[in-house]
């Protein structure tokens, strides 16, 4: 596996990513959220790489977002100082590592609970503090504070301790079209206003809804990782078509034991058992009527009875995966190519850490 | 992280195995296979890690099985000599290091298709022939040719190339209790006395039916990787008991959103989306009534509606994973502990291989 190799040359399963999808991508999204006035805090969780993220920045985007504290750490190391860690950080390690962090680098997180934002404040320092805010639950249904009133309650606890600042409020909502998150926000952002506390940002997140982030108008700033890539499930959404797809993970027929059976060497191990809604685990470019119908860890089952023609032992395909994050989480490299020809080879840095 | 600590202090999510419960699997199914005259040859896919499978080796083992060629690699590197691949291994790079594999330790892979042995043949030499097995469909309904008849074809033309020698018949079953599976073996092998060729071996495998491997008198061999840790679907499938289970993943509640839900920081990036037939996407160890219903990243969401004590944030759970061999193929290492204390921590070597 080499730059300048042809990636029909390369060993399957592997994931490959299209340079020139990729950019437009990247420029797609941000040029919406430049034409809208919306902050864009690029999720780095769907690439886990630097050189990435980077690429992100330079096309306008703000800061970047991780969901780990060791993806934080991956991320600071490798020069960014901006990092929005959305979730609850709690326990002895993560928070004195969350402490060490802080102090490099311009650090924010959230809290949805007394318990958390304790637990914060305890291990940061009042000559240093830490950017704290508040999860909301607009509909989304995970973590998040149930009512713009206990936003605003929790938001004042952190306001009060010096170890502590408060940033905002932030959610992962059910929709955008869903005035319930427009309202939830505007309401929360009402009763602190009423507090004397003021509201610096508020981050609105996901790929599925990006575009409709104008349709949340108080967002201050908007989330999103897997439009770097797309997949399957943001074409379903309407975000994108399958041609916008960056990555494809490359896969052979190793059998066909029946006329209407194929045997591909990329399962669960390579593509996950994310379905992500679909009845089947992936769209396989040259083979749109066929079915990947069950994955063992090493083996996809191939469905061809739709199929006019069928692949024959020894052909290789490419699948647009159901859900394109959880594979690069799969891999230790990620392959990229420009028409057909590998350009780049890059580490997923952040991957496989230890918390 | 380090040996000596306690595990209740481990930054979460991790998967953690039982020191003891492990040595029972590897012993109570030697024991059984022993008790049977059937070889036992552990799938090293579940746990991929040299210093285990010189456990199973220890125990009685006869060789190990690989699904990779980058596996076979990394065991052959850290000294085992008898390494069965079960896969259609396919392509001039994989096909060239299968040769200086074969050139190195005793090696056999299988095939299904005439496409797979020509591969093969053209890759191998005369003076060290490759031993191939023919893989057998007896329903498992992945891979493998579909009757006796084509079995014993394929095996012949095996026989008759002079780099590669016949090694037997392979199945992955789709149960060992249908008669199908017997009668096929026992089949093919009669059609091969006709034919004058020796069958040395007939090998069967999987897990899940694991103790009724006798019930396939034929067979002279057996392969399993499951039962070293076992899982959520080997205790279903009445392979164990649920203390049986060596591997625990380390979660803890990040969020009480509402009172009947809890987040933790497990998600599909540490328990893989795989449902194995379940509806949900673990067992939870001290809640047991509680039910992992969706899975994102980084996040479960739990139905506490059940539980009659509910846990608190920042309480630490353990929840036995669906299918153990997934969350093994997550993390670059594996920490082992004896009564709550850390006593090895392992890397899983031969996960993130390039093919």
């Amino acid at each position: 596996m080499h730059v300048g190799q042809r990636v029909d040359l390369l060993s399957t399963p592997h994931p490959i990513i299209d340079e020139s999808v990729l950019a437009a991508n990247i420029a797609r999204v941000q040029g919406y959220m430049d034409e809208h006035g919306i902050a864009f805090r690029p999720h780095i969780k769907t690439h886990k790489i630097p050189e990435l993220a980077r690429e992100q920045l330079a096309a306008g985007a703000t800061g970047i977002n991780c969901q780990k504290v060791s993806e934080a750490e991956v991320f600071a190391d490798a020069g960014f100082n901006d990092i929005l860690i959305t979730y609850n950080i709690l326990g002895p390690e993560k928070l004195s590592a969350l402490k060490s962090l802080n102090d490099r680098v311009s650090l924010s997180v959230v809290a949805d609970s007394a318990h958390t934002v304790q637990g914060l404040a305890g291990a940061m320092a009042p000559e240093r503090p830490l950017t704290v805010l508040v999860e909301c639950d607009t509909g989304g249904g995970r973590c998040g504070v149930q009512s713009p009133e206990a936003a605003a309650n929790l938001a004042k606890s952190i306001a009060g301790l010096p170890s502590l600042r408060f940033g905002g409020l932030l959610t992962f909502p059910a929709s955008n079209t869903e005035p319930t998150v427009e309202a939830y926000l505007v309401k929360a952002k009402s009763i602190l206003s009423e507090m004397g506390i003021p509201c610096p940002a508020l981050s609105n997140g996901g790929t599925q809804s990006l575009f409709s982030a104008h349709l949340v108008p108080s967002a201050t700033e908007h989330r999103a990782g897997t439009y770097i890539f797309n997949d399957r499930a943001t074409v379903r959404a309407g975000h994108c078509g399958i041609e916008q797809c960056a990555m494809h993970v490359l896969a052979t027929v190793v059998s066909r034991p029946t006329d209407e059976r194929a045997i591909l060497d990329s399962g669960s191990k390579t593509l996950t058992s994310d379905l992500s809604g679909f009845e089947d685990y992936g769209h396989l470019t040259e083979y749109p009527n066929a079915r990947i119908t069950t994955l063992s860890e090493e083996h996809a089952v191939v469905d061809l009875t739709a199929c006019s023609q069928k692949p024959s032992i020894g052909q290789r395909v490419r699948i647009v995966p159901n859900h394109t994050c959880v594979v690069t989480n799969l891999f230790d490299r990620l392959v990229f190519h420009k028409d057909g020809v590998v350009t780049r080879i890059l580490p997923v840095m952040a991957r496989g850490q230890v918390w």
